[in-house]
């Protein structure tokens, strides 16, 4: 469950949702991810047998990754979460908006240490 | 999306499925979390206005928590994940292991280091 859930897997997944893609194309499709981080996350998704590396016969040889069978069927219960949340991120700002005010009504700055 | 991601929000929202619920029986239910970790997330989940927080008025005040709309909303995508993922778990182990038996096929002892 750890290894899945998280920040970059379901980014990563819906990433490569559209077909095989070399590094630095899923990098940039993925805001924020660091080199390190999504190498660090390919090779875990790799092992768990839901991403395929494949290295291209090209000079110098290209390495690409790609959803396996079984990465794509994760992939549909995260496409379902990331468009629950995405639809009703508006309501769960008026619920953080609504608990600040409860919670601190003169809006003074709250420190975040 | 990190919110809600994360290896402990799934099960905190899965553990409150059959409804309201006090802090205790709520940290029996999810196994490995702490005190100190379940107060955070269930605040965090409070002022995402997924769960509702209600202190009832007996002596001394007692204090229980349940899904709102918007977390039962949440809660069937999650529950898709959580299925999916247990029915695909040995799937996953077996590509584990291939993994490691490819990278390390004499089966030395690999550091965690």
């Amino acid at each position: 469950m750890e290894h899945v859930t998280g920040r970059w897997v379901p980014l990563i997944l819906a990433a490569l949702a559209p077909g095989p893609m070399r590094f630095f194309e899923l990098r940039r499709r993925i805001e924020g991810i660091s080199e390190k981080m999504l190498s660090a996350k390919l090779r875990i998704l790799v092992r768990d047998g839901l991403v395929a590396r494949t290295v291209e016969p090209t000079t110098p040889p290209q390495v690409s990754y790609e959803l396996t069978e079984l990465g794509q069927g994760l992939s549909r219960p995260f496409a379902q979460l990331v468009r629950w949340i995405s639809a009703h991120t508006p309501e769960v700002i008026a619920a953080q908006q609504r608990y600040d005010h409860s919670a601190n009504p003169a809006g003074q700055a709250i420190s975040s240490l």
